[in-house]
């Protein structure tokens, strides 16, 4: 199985506590790094967990709030202070772009990379994609613009049965042709199938990550049977109110928008400073949905089907 | 002794590690905080010190590279959400100030406090003043321009020496005047020397925190005869000309300085990521200045005499 491992760098919410780090998380996917936002203290966090700085090249935001934002300046000057190259593209709404392009020319760093903007819509779009994914934006509901980020891996390649394809001799320029499904036709002239010479391919994973927004029809559609969602709760039961006039979720409609979407994982986090304890988002989340998972700093998630 | 106490919120330099914090330092006198440089980071420090959010009310920058500032708004924006009131004052130089109020007007918080900036000069003034101390600024030569922060308590009143102003029946509306040098005059027309009625005042302390620079004699004159001083000491001996090139000093060059300047204590800090064990920028400076401190995360110094 190719690896697609969910690291969380930060899961609180705004105000700054030491029980938890302010939001981002970084997708490992085949020794890719993507990061998703970028809270104040997110490059201290890849240290701490050994993420490589050189490995990532895509930072999606969210939103323009700073507990999802505030740490990208320095990761940006660290990642010009250890040499990066290449491009690092940064996936934000336009008025963050201005704003960080700005930030950059005044600080005036040698960028030894370039930095590339990707304005995204605050709708639904397609906004990445390369050999092994997409990333489209869901549209979230919070006080200003905000989207989440769903991660589907492309389908992928089916596993050569070796010992089918040397017992028909068949030369190794022609093996990819074949994990993409083509048949093999021998010089004899016959067609041995596809399904003689390969196993099926490893099942494609997908991932949402909601935050911050309120419980939405609209986040549950674009996410329709999503096999891992991120969904924020930074509330519980007991602060329903709040979490309705901060634009932001309890953990027991978090777990509504899984069940709703057909999830099949459920990892909660974006846990407001007031709770000490966050076992109770679990316990609330779970009387509506089976599978859930407390965000915590430093966990691995391996992201399998 | 009225507290003037020194804690260390952060002594790394510009890479990011899991050894050190970016620069913060919080002066604590007599309950008032005054913040030094704020890092990323910073306002996590502050809670792990637990330092109090509320009692602090000014915040000096010394310049502008990020390791010096990239937490401000993060610590701002916390301060918000905590609903602090009055006024926070930022003593940073212009750009500075442009740079920063731009940013906090883009991020829209509703800040239920007034943000000051107040224009530091690039040169030696007095930019603070209140009953207790004075704040100087201290011209340094880094690559871009810097300034250190000279903190000087004020000539202290006097004690009274209670026997002896019961003993004359001196009322207590006369004894402020005799804590600041005066006589008293008994009904008889006596005069009381004020050394008979008061045992002298504690004495002031002063401290100068000077990060970043190279080791420069315009530094030295400044703070002669300073009580503690903080000099950067990014590098070790053999990292001497990479110091020199970056605008940085060793930890001879601040022991030097230290001796040069008739301080009476020497604090390190700045320090490279290069070094994981810091005890050879001790060991360096001692050989110049028998009065050597390594700053760390956590330190906490009462600044006496």
């Amino acid at each position: 199985m190719e690896k697609f491992r969910l690291n969380i760098l930060g899961c609180g919410s705004a105000t700054c506590t030491t029980q938890h780090m302010q939001t981002s998380q970084v997708l490992d996917i085949r020794d890719n790094l993507f990061m998703i936002d970028c809270g104040e203290g997110t490059q201290l966090q890849m240290r701490r967990m050994r993420l490589k700085f050189a490995r990532l090249n895509n930072i999606f935001i969210s939103h323009l709030h700073g507990d999802h934002c505030f740490g990208l300046l320095g990761m940006l000057s660290t990642l010009a202070l250890l040499g990066k190259t290449g491009t690092m593209t940064i996936h934000i709404f336009k008025e963050g772009a201005d704003f960080f392009k700005n930030a950059l020319d005044f600080f005036a760093y040698d960028m030894p990379f370039e930095v590339r903007f990707n304005i995204i819509p605050n709708a639904k779009a397609l906004i990445y994609e390369d050999d092994a994914i997409t990333v489209t934006t869901i549209p979230l509901s919070h006080r200003v613009p905000a989207v989440g980020f769903l991660f589907e891996e492309k389908p992928k390649k089916k596993h050569i049965n070796r010992e089918m394809t040397d017992f028909y001799n068949i030369p190794v320029y022609k093996l990819n042709g074949i994990r993409n499904g083509e048949d093999f036709i021998t010089k004899d002239g016959n067609v041995i199938p596809n399904e003689v010479l390969t196993r099926p391919a490893d099942p494609s994973v997908s991932y949402a990550y909601c935050s911050d927004t309120v419980y939405s029809k609209k986040v549950i559609e674009t996410i329709k049977g999503v096999d891992w969602l991120y969904h924020e709760s930074t509330y519980a039961d007991d602060k329903y109110l709040t979490a309705r006039k901060r634009g932001h979720s309890t953990a027991r409609e978090a777990a509504t928008a899984a069940m709703e979407a057909g999830a099949k994982h459920l990892i909660l986090g974006h846990f407001s400073s007031q709770y000490h304890d966050n076992t109770r988002f679990r316990t609330e989340a779970m009387e509506v949905f089976p599978d859930v998972t407390l965000a915590k700093e430093g966990l691995v998630l391996e992201l399998t089907k």
